[in-house]
């Protein structure tokens, strides 16, 4: 539904100030950043950047947009906007340079996701959308690592879609959390847009729906001999294996086998090693138990820690929504304005703490490796670049520094993928992007991936920025 | 983006066995419910069936969908679904008989939003977004009216849209708040959908594009003299409330008024006052004082405890996420199917506790009115009405009971919207809807309304239904 209008009111009538007092164009940078990492956890999962390319590149206002921004009036009742801004407007095509860190990377507080280039008016438009792509799916993408990492290389699958925050919550939801690790979706609508691999078992209205639990596992099999994962827990859950295994022998008399049963309510553990030891002695080893019920990355490691024998989670709620923090406090900050000399001018944000101050320049974040391993990131400005050796200092507390010596490998994150409002490089697969998420989150060191009181990823700005920015910080005080 | 395949893969499974058990078309009835009423509240506010019958009347299977269906495989690389269902499914329309709860309305736990009659087929394939549409706006709608409660009467309004879960998440979050008693949105795109208000102010980048606050202020001024709301934290708050009075001081010279000021950090409640103080003193008390930051129904009652002089409050990401609790555990369960004599047999699903198994029958609630105020609900059997006095008891505690004397005033909440899939009633202006909510909060006991442990309004079961189910439930054990 790419529309230019999904954007706040505010974004439109600073474009008419920018117009109207003569400094559309001038030409600005803004950093795409969050400044805590989501969850209490140790690091983040980019997600959100090919839909927000493909907002950024449909991006136009057609004739029903502009009749209703003619139609706003002020609160004396003059037209919000003037005639001549929209016929501006209805002309106008972003032609914003776009550098970011590619989907599937790990990244860290601070770090900008991406680099938006070129007139404040174009960058200011592209805001609202910007943050709110980018926002939702780091998060879920995140969300949905932690899940994997709790369920240890157990498949977790998303099931998520009717408690999700609308269609497209749900749809995006899904992207995500295949991006982060999840193994696939209940969503269909997601498999047919994204091929992500979609499964599903059925639901306690099929087996409500017959007399009797037999012949409602029967008539499933019947209908889905080679895909069939039996609920069984609309009535007693004990007496639902039993039947499953009925149904399952059933099944191989006829040269099929049962995929396997699934447990909705009650406890999981116990009922799993029930279910794991009835199917076992009935000659079932490989029918699978699949596990859902309100689940998240914090149940699921305890249900490990307790011999839950589970061979695939079923994630819904607790995912899509990312219920402990529903939102990435991802924000959008103005930095650096190009003089009429063409040199760069730095821009702050001033707060009460010089921590939540903002970050002034143009960019760039330099990964260093060491044996393979992400062993630090600094934030530099591309107009005060560095070589070698330096220190990484964190903004948000200052004592904690990373000396980097000289010569260690290195690598930019910020990648560019649009120029002038031209994508310069196609879209990537999803799942090029899913496998970067693994090989990154392998590349950290293992207590970065921890659920709780994770050890912290040394990220921050190089030392050459970090006192840059304190005498701007003094200077304005 | 209205699709048939916004659905669980398992929804369409289910369908396939239907079909190949012979049973799909059995009729049959479905409630959507919730068994909790969100953020331990008094009530919730009905939303999003609008949404949900423009799917229902747009579903079909396109060429692309089936294609993508049968292209789908089981783990031995058959195809999922056979050729001749899926032409099945090409023809389908759904012939389904919604009876809901209007938008707007206070709702209560285990009352049915949506009752769904028709094709067992037909009810299981609108399921997850029947959900999915209707338990996000229920969510929102009810997060919207306890912030406005809070708010006891100055205007609030949603600007969440960059922290929404996806583009539609934040278009339908605007669509619900406004129902729930928000005065507008930030959201354009909401704007213009839904006719809903919007309202703007600026962001720190434009104070920042310029090399002077004060210049920044007056250009603004200029651009949109009639309508001004300067943000005045981008430095020092107190010395920005001196420029923004210069700069009101300019509009006035030239006719004009500022509109008021906005504060989006710090401490809000001493700012405020010094800004009201400040504004007053200078000969502008009609210039208003916006606030934001990260607010919620908690701080803003907090913020008028402590009396801030705050005139708008401008809410986001606690609001369009609903943050302490981000999703409606909202339920579709299947509760009675008809014979072939013609008769309902109940259905009902089994559950450890008592509370929990679904309630079985083809059901409506009797609301009882005294005095314009709601006194109690009754969730009872259409198939096995009552006249008269009642008793209505809480399935989740049987001990609490609420007497219904005779000769009561009552109303039926289900209304018929959709019969045999067509619309039986036009679309409800959304006016309409936020007008009903605010009657519906209105006569409600003010205990109820509460934010903290709020007064437990009596909804529950007819006392012949809960007899019964009691009885059913006896029988299956």
């Amino acid at each position: 539904m790419n529309s230019p209008l999904q954007t706040d009111l505010y974004q439109l009538t600073m474009a008419a100030a920018y117009w109207n007092a003569g400094t559309a164009d001038h030409e600005s940078v803004f950093h795409l950043f969050f400044r805590r990492l989501p969850f209490h956890g140790g690091y983040a999962i980019a997600a959100g950047l090919e839909p927000a390319l493909q907002w950024l590149e449909a991006f136009r206002f057609r004739t029903e947009d502009l009749d209703y921004l003619a139609s706003l009036r002020t609160r004396n009742d003059h037209p919000l906007f003037k005639e001549d801004f929209l016929t501006y407007l209805g002309d106008l095509r972003l032609e914003l340079d776009i550098d970011a860190i590619p989907e599937g990377s790990a990244v860290f507080a601070h770090e900008p996701l991406l680099r938006v280039q070129g007139k404040i008016l174009h960058a200011q438009l592209a805001e609202t959308a910007l943050l709110n792509l980018i926002n939702f799916q780091t998060l879920v993408a995140t969300k949905a690592s932690r899940i994997c990492y709790a369920a240890a290389g157990t498949p977790v699958f998303e099931f998520g879609y009717r408690r999700a925050q609308g269609p497209d919550g749900g749809l995006t939801a899904s992207r995500a959390a295949w991006i982060g690790g999840c193994e696939g979706t209940s969503n269909v609508l997601a498999g047919q847009r994204f091929g992500i691999p979609i499964r599903g078992t059925h639901a306690h209205s099929w087996v409500m729906s017959f007399d009797d639990e037999q012949e409602a596992f029967d008539r499933y099999a019947e209908a889905m001999p080679d895909n069939s994962t039996l609920l069984v827990d609309t009535y007693d859950t004990l007496e639902g294996i039993d039947k499953a295994i009925v149904t399952a022998r059933k099944l191989r008399e006829q040269g099929h086998e049962l995929s396997g049963i699934r447990l909705d309510s009650g406890d999981l553990a116990w009922l799993s090693q029930q279910a794991r030891a009835k199917l076992d002695a009935a000659g079932f080893p490989n029918a699978r138990i699949v596990a859902s019920n309100d689940l998240d990355e914090h149940l699921i490691e305890s249900l490990r820690h307790q011999n839950a024998r589970i061979d695939i989670w079923g994630v819904g709620t607790n995912l899509v929504t990312a219920a402990d923090q529903p939102a990435l406090g991802g924000v959008y900050k103005l930095a650096a304005q190009r003089r009429e000399d063409g040199t760069w001018q730095p821009r702050i944000k001033l707060s009460e703490q010089t921590a939540k101050s903002s970050i002034p320049g143009r960019l760039q974040v330099r990964r260093f490796i060491e044996d393979g391993k992400f062993i630090g990131d600094a934030i530099y400005d591309v107009d005060r670049s560095f070589d070698g050796a330096t220190t990484i200092i964190d903004p948000a507390d200052p004592i904690r520094t990373k000396e980097i010596p000289a010569a260690t490998t290195a690598t930019e994150l910020l990648q560019p993928v649009m120029k002038a409002g031209h994508r310069t490089v196609p879209a990537e697969p999803l799942e090029a992007i899913r496998n970067r998420c693994q090989e990154n989150l392998a590349a950290l060191h293992p207590g970065i991936l921890r659920l709780k009181n994770p050890h912290a990823y040394p990220a921050g700005l190089e030392e050459g920025l970090h006192q840059h920015r304190e005498q701007i910080l003094r200077e304005l005080r």
